[in-house]
Parts: structure tokens; sequence; C-alpha cells
């Protein structure tokens, strides 16, 4: 090969910061904070009191590659800490407050962290962790407060702390393959898993974030990530949001639908996102209140499948597009956004409505996605044939924090454990987590197909299928339904309003009426199902 | 520090084609070609062909790291070359046919290539051009035609080479740093010198352009590039547009008024750009036609200032925004891009149209950008301050072909050559070229602005201010004036117009009436003034 003879400097998460201060230094940040009033300042505000930040952390000795917990909401604080810490050359682990005491112990012990910052909510969860925590050697309550008898150990207070450090500090330029965040996965299996992101990772994240055919950002866009920080670093959005020049609202952990209400209309937010769930809540608050959606234009909704009464009402009665995104921990997380191409569009409004509200996403420059099957052998793009969904690319995972084997496959492959097709138009649609999928005398039956279905039905909350092991067939459907709140629905009715609607062979040996079970991060616990129905078709 | 765990494999243009292809596989591209009828394809047929140029030219003997050129307009088969050359691990030299013989021999032969691809239009300039080629091994003629009997000299036909060539060719995987594309400045002194691109510096260019403070291009985006691909890989808009999923629309050299106004109706182009030269034409077409813009959303112009009555003509007429892009060969070429910001819409329509018409660009993410004063030291961004303009960034050149020094100081700033200011909002307007401001008694004089004010003047066609040795004052203004066909300009007529409008001081000391000389880039040939006039104040 010749050399190219173009300057090589590395891409670092501090140039994100730099360009947001110095190109637009005077666009807002607004945050809420736990027990304080809401915070205002802008782009330029955040990188003085980042570099404060950086001078603290130095002072307390952390140094290159260190790690650094913080256990806290979308707030200015974390913000800071998004940008100061990986700035500085050290890791940020940002630990999930979802987990159970043991995993968050775990993690944190996992990731060797020297520090740990973290809201006033987490005081007692704090004092209970504490006898576990091998390596903290700084404890940081994220408050403004000077008084700290809140906490029955010794912490320090975050503004009196960076309050005496100077404003300069000089990002240091480093290797773009550096660690710079430390994320868990949620696993329901297991010690949760560590993805270690890097800055080239994260900034090539962001490049592409931004781009309209994924979440379409513009200096005029006001955002507020309502998926959590602590969550993948919330999709990117603080980077995305910063390269773009946005106005940045920050929620805290009021996801309540009032709270979100009033952000979005005194702060104009033009786009927003999150889970599903948040913003169901949000819809009926509006109808309830006669509300109305201000300048907020587009929703993008991931972690779960986005309702398509939801999608519809939003759009119908609001203007407000609604766009699915899917993506894992260990994609940094954006994998695919589903956004409508002309070719899609000249198919009419209904055939791109169906598309985008029931598709989790179109392919995005820099993710390759494709389906194999059980050999590994790809399959066509037709949207009919379902395969294992594999990723690769510069924002996805190569191995898991100190683990010894890579987590793909030989040729750069990350099985994303989903069950996927793909169409001519490149939209993706999960149709199973493989290890739900139902397979049924040498055929698979879609358990999230099944669910949706089931989730139609009048008086049904949640619905929930898992295969169970069934001598004859291998595995048979069970269904677990849990009702509205004051109704009463029976399996008979269940079963009546499902057999004009799915294939006969698709039909739940057993309809069972129960509450279901959800983890921790909200999500059907399948495994917890599985174990306890064991038995039930045999 | 602690490495991150995320996959690192290389950038590469191949991706970009790929993407393009699987993503957005049948979205349009079509392309006028030398007398033959407009082509068209589309991304998927753009990679399947490419591929077969590939094998053609491992069939030939290129080699990763070879060179090849290209002598061509904006035409399809030059988009293949943008894609299979760098795709195969070579280097696309594409010729600048406005140079004169003797530049384009010695970049031929300082490229070091050994396949020469031209257009029919150049077989001519080829023909006298051959005896000073030392390298060329194969000259291949971009042509459908079976009979090649319009060349006096051995030369292949191209879809004649490619049609026997299988469409599967593996894109190798390399080091992202790898040459890929070789431009040579139009310097107007000295040999031209080559900034060699890396597919790193590619992709990150194109990633970039795409964001909404760039460029803003969506898969609904129909781009009609109208700079050169031989000017810096026209703006790097082939790889804009593939990784946008846009529609593309390629002008071969027909960049007269009805063959873009035809292309722009009957393809439904919304984006395009280019000097300002072509549009100042298309406009008045439009207005001696009664024409309309159809679809066109957006003119992005470069390589000189905008006219300001062009620019407002255009919005207020035809809702078409312009905007003007800085950037120069050795940036890849984007810089800044004037595009709006909520932070300056604030100010007000008016103050904003003012800044979008009159300032270069505005500051993008991935080039950092500083103004110095003579020592080197960094200048305010108060919009008042001129220095010289310095820029860093992935896609900034380091050293140039075949040189042994680095194009930048030790920190990587490269001196463009520029006087600028920047504002308060990132804004950044070029006052003068370094070599051509007027050195005054100690102050200087913008001979940009001067020439500005000056072409305001009824009956001036073009204005061109040098700076003149003077025994007294260092230099001095000398104003030569270019009046419209049949009109007459008195030199009294022009000090008269702008007594009211410019400082006292900076009164040209003399105003000569006569055709301006261009430089084959179209530019005011300010040396040859210089050298025309040397005397003229002593």
């Amino acid at each position: 090969m010749l050399p190219g003879l173009m300057q090589t400097a590395p891409l670092q998460i501090s140039q994100i910061l730099s360009f947001a201060s110095t190109a637009h230094g005077g666009r807002a940040i607004v945050s809420r904070a736990v027990d304080e009033p809401i915070w205002r300042y802008d782009w330029a505000g955040c990188e003085a009191r980042s570099r404060q930040l950086a001078n603290m952390l130095r002072s307390m000795g952390v140094a290159a590659g260190d790690r650094v917990t913080s256990l806290a909401w979308n707030t200015h604080r974390h913000l800071e800490l998004f940008f100061a810490v990986p700035g500085m050359g050290a890791v940020l682990h940002t630990a999930n407050p979802r987990l159970s005491d043991e995993q968050i112990a775990y993690t944190i012990n996992h990731a060797g962290s020297r520090v740990l910052l973290f809201e006033k909510s987490f005081v007692d969860l704090i004092d209970r962790l504490r006898p576990h925590l091998t390596n903290i050697e700084h404890f940081v309550l994220l408050t403004s407060a000077d008084n700290l008898a809140t906490t029955s150990f010794e912490a320090a207070g975050y503004e009196a702390l960076i309050a005496v450090e100077p404003a300069t500090f000089d990002w240091p330029v480093f290797d773009e393959n550096s660690a710079a965040f430390l994320c868990y996965t949620s696993g329901t299996t297991g010690d949760p898993k560590g993805a270690l992101y890097s800055h080239r990772s994260v900034v090539l994240h962001a490049m592409a974030g931004g781009l309209n055919g994924a979440l379409g950002l513009s200096a005029f866009d006001v955002v507020m990530p309502c998926s959590s920080l602590y969550h993948a670093t919330a999709w990117g959005l603080p980077f995305i949001a910063a390269i773009n020049g946005c106005k940045l609202v920050l929620p805290a952990d009021r996801m309540d639908a009032a709270g979100l209400d009033e952000l979005i209309r005194d702060e104009g937010v033009t786009c927003s996102g999150g889970v599903p769930t948040i913003w169901t809540m949000y819809l009926a608050h509006l109808e309830r209140t006669g509300g109305n959606t201000g300048a907020l234009r587009t929703l993008t909704i991931g972690g779960s499948a986005v309702p398509r009464a939801m999608a519809e009402s939003f759009q119908q009665r609001h203007g407000v597009a609604v766009r699915q995104l899917w993506g894992m921990t260990e994609t940094s997380p954006i994998g695919v956004v589903a956004t409508p191409t002309p070719l899609l569009a000249a198919e009419g409004d209904e055939a791109m409505d169906e598309v985008i509200w029931t598709r989790q996403g179109r392919m995005q420059f820099g993710i390759e996605l494709r389906i194999v099957d059980e050999d590994g052998k790809p399959l066509p793009h037709d949207g009919e044939t379902s395969g294992n969904l594999m990723v690769r690319g510069p924002w996805v995972i190569a191995r898991y924090f100190r683990h010894e084997e890579p987590a793909t496959d030989a040729d750069g492959w990350f099985d994303t454990g989903d069950i996927a097709t793909i169409d001519r138009f490149g939209f993706m649609r999960i149709t199973d987590r493989a290890k739900d999928v139902i397979k049924s005398g040498g055929e698979w039956i879609s358990s999230i197909d099944l669910e949706n279905i089931a989730s139609a039905c009048p008086g049904v909350r949640i619905a929930a299928v898992v295969g169970l092991y069934h001598p004859k067939w291998e595995e048979r459907p069970l269904l677990l339904i849990e009702p509205h709140e004051g109704e009463v629905v029976t399996p008979e009715q269940i079963l009546a309003f499902l057999e004009p609607r799915i294939l006969r062979w698709w039909m739940p040996d057993a309809v069972v009426i129960a509450p279901v079970p959800l983890t921790a991060t909200g999500k059907i616990d399948k495994k917890l199902i599985r174990d306890r129905y064991r038995d039930h078709l045999t």
C-alpha cells in the first residue's frame, strides 16, 4: 500500500466538547437535578465545568486508564462526567441503579473503580453496598449542598470540590482506541458483562448518529434524552447533540408524564425518545389534560417494540413522527433506525407507516447487518426469511471487559441473539430473541408475534409467550396474560380472539391468567416464566 | 491508557459503496456522457460495474498503491473509477484538464500513473501529451463505442474492456491511512502540488459532510455535483450522496444554463452547487425563459465569493437557499459551510441573511479553525480582528506527495494562505488571500472588500485589485476594471462611486479600464496583473 499523507491525529471525545464549546458555545443546556432547582448553562459553561471536574479528579489521583463510577440520572453533572472522565483519559463506568444490589456491587468491583460519584437518591443504596466495594477510595455526592449530613459515611460534595479547581485543563491527546466508557449489560443470566467503548467508537457512532438516515439532528433541535445516561450512554445523545450544536434538556429521573410535558413545552423540545412505556403514559396524559406536544417533531423509541397504536396516535393527533431504534449495549447502542426512504415512500403512505411502525429500523452507514442460518450461511433480504441477526462495525464490541475470548466470530460478526428478517429496502424486523423462539415440530413460532397479537385482545395489559418442553413437538407455546386492573378475561376469550388471527399450529397449548414478572429493566422475565411453568404441558 | 474493546476494522471507501448498494441499492444514478445518451442505473448497478472495473484494472496489472489517472468529467464512468480504484487499494489521480498541457503532463508523470482513462473530449490533448507521458502503459477511452478510430494512438474502449470482466470482486481490507486519491492544487506559482487523500480522511470527511450543519443531505435528496470530480473529488459529494442514500445526477461537462435547467427539472434535483459563475448564468437563464427551479432547495457555492445579489434572487424569487462553502484541495475540501444556527436566527432574518450571504462558512465538527497574528499568536473570534487562517483535522493535509518537509507547523496547523475573521457564532469571513493583502503604511487593505464594492458600480463586469510597490507607503492599491460588453465606464466614475463607500486611505492610487486576466480555473490572475502593472505607481 501507499501511505496517504493526510493528518492522522486521533479521534477524541474531548474534540466533541471543544467543538460544541467553540462553535455553539451559547447554545443552552437545561437540567433538572435531585432536590435542586432547574439548572441552566450552555456548551461553553459545560466545557468550563468539565475542565474543573477533570482537575478535581486529577487531584484525587485519577490517572489515565483508571475507572470512575457514576450512579446518576440524566443531569448536567452526569453530563460533565461524560466529558471530563474520558477527556482526561480515564474511563467512566456508568453503573445501572436498576440492577440488584449484588449486581451493582459486582459491576463496580469488576470495573475496579477508584471513585464513585452518586446522586442523593442513592445514599441508602451506597450505604448498603459500601462494605462490599473493595476499590472505591473516594465517595462524591452529586449535589450543591454544603451540608452532607444526609450520608452516614464520609462523602464529599461535588460542587464544593470543583469550585476550588481552575477551569483550565489541557485535554490530553492519546490513542483513539483507548477506553472511554464501561457499560454493563443487564443480562438475565450470569454476571453482567462489560462493554468497553473506545474514543474512536464513541466519536464515529456520534458522527453517524446525527445523519438524516439516523436521528437527523440540526442546530435548531432541542434534544431531551429520556433513555438513561447509564444505559449505553443514552444512545450517545450527549455526543450527537454536541456535534450538531443542539440545545440539550436533561430530565434527571423525572420521566413521569407531567414532568416530561413540562420540559417539552417550557424548553421547546423537538426530539426525544426512550422506552415505549413513558411515551404511552405521556400520550395518556395529553389526552387527559387536553395538552399539546409543543415543538416536538420526533420520538425515537427503543428498548422494546413500539405499540403501533401509540405511533399512530402521535402521528395523527399530534403530528409527531415515531421512529423505532434497535441496538444493544454491545452496539454503542445504535444499530438501526426506522427512517423512511423514497423507495419505501413510493409504496404509498399506508405501506410506509406500516413498515416504519413495525420494523425495528433500517440499515445505517457504519453498521453491517446480516441474517444467517444455523450453519452461519447468509440468508436473503426478502422480508420473509428469518435468521440469526449478526452485526459488525466500528462501534460494535470486539471483546467483553476482562474476558479472554472474543465476543465475535473470526470475521468480526457479533451474534445479537435476535432472530430477524431484513427486507429489500434494508428494514429489519426482530421476530424473536433466539433463546425465546419456540421450536415446534421443526418449525419456528415467533413469541413476539404471538404476544403482539394477544396484547390487542380487549382487557389484556401484558401478554407473555414462552416455549415449554412438549414430548411430541419438542416445544409448544404457553401464553401468560395479565389483565388490566379491574378487568376480567378468560383463557377461552383469549383463544377465541387468537383463532382467526394466527396460524392454527401457533395456537398456545395453554393460556394462564396471572401477573407477568418483569426484569430490573422492565422487560418480560421469560427465564422466570419458563422456570415457574416448566412442567405445565406435561 | 486502557485499550478499549470495540472493533477496530479500518474505515474504507469500499464500505461506502457496499452500504449504498445494500441499503439503497435501487436509488437512481443518472449521468450525461460525452456523445452518448443519458445513462441510468442505481447504486447496486454502480457497485456491480465498479467490481468489473476493478477486475479490469487488475487484469492490466494494477496493484495496491499503484496510481491510475483519470481525465474525465462528472460522469458515471468517472464515478466508477472513484470507487473501483481506491476500493482495490490503488490511487486515483484525478487530472485537471483546465491546467496547461505542461502542467497536466507534469502531474501525470509526478503521480507515476500506469493507466490513463480519459473522455473522448481529451483525445487531442492526450495526443499532444503522449510523447511526454513516461509511465503510462495503458490508454483507455471512456466510451461505449466499438470503433475507436477517433484516436491516432492505441487506446482501448472502457465498455468493451469491462464487459468481459465478472461483477464479483472482494474489496480488500487494508490500513485506513492508505492513499486513495491524488489531487493536485492549481497553484498559480511553481509546480502543482499533490494532496494524497487517505481512506480514513475520505470516509470521515464524507460522514461529517452529510450532517445538517454542513450539506445536510437525506435519502430524499437528489444531488447534482457541479463542482468537478477532478477538483478535490467534487467536495466528496459522490461519497456523501452514497452514505445518505441520495439519488445522484451527473452533468458531465454540460454546466451551461440550459443543460443544468434540463437536469434540475427532469431529474428532480434538490441540492446542487459549484462555482458562482454557472449559477449566475442559470439564474439569468431562468429570467430569460421564465423557468422555475423545480424541486431545488439548496445551492452550495464555493471556489469564489458568492455575489450577494445572486443569493438574494435565488432565495426571494425561487425559494432556493444559497450556502457558501470554503475549503481547498488541502482540506478534502470541506472546511466550513455557512449554515444558520438558532443563535444567529435570533438576531432576525435580515441579520441572518447578511451573515449567511457574506461569510464563507461556519465551523464544522472535525475541522479546527483559528486565526493567528504574524507571530502565530491566536486572535479573538470577534468578527473584527483578521489574521492568518489556520486549519487542522483528520481531513487536512499533513505533507504533499513526494515532498520531504511537512505541510503544517509542529502542532499540525496548516496555513491556508487566507486572511480571515471569525465571529462569536463561529462564522468565518475571508478578507483576503495573504499574498493579495495590501500593506499600506503599516495597515492592511483588503483587496477582496475593495473588489466587492467596485463590482457593484454600474457597468462593471469584473473588478481586480492588487497592491503595487509605492516608495512612501510600501504598497498602494491599483484597481483594474473590465466593463460589461458594450458599456463604457471611466476611472472618474469608479472613483466617485467608491468615495462614499470606503475608508479614505483605501482609495486606489490608479484605476485602469482593461480586460481582467483569469487563471485556468477562472480566478483573477493577480500574479499576471502585478507583473503587467509593476511600475504603474512609480
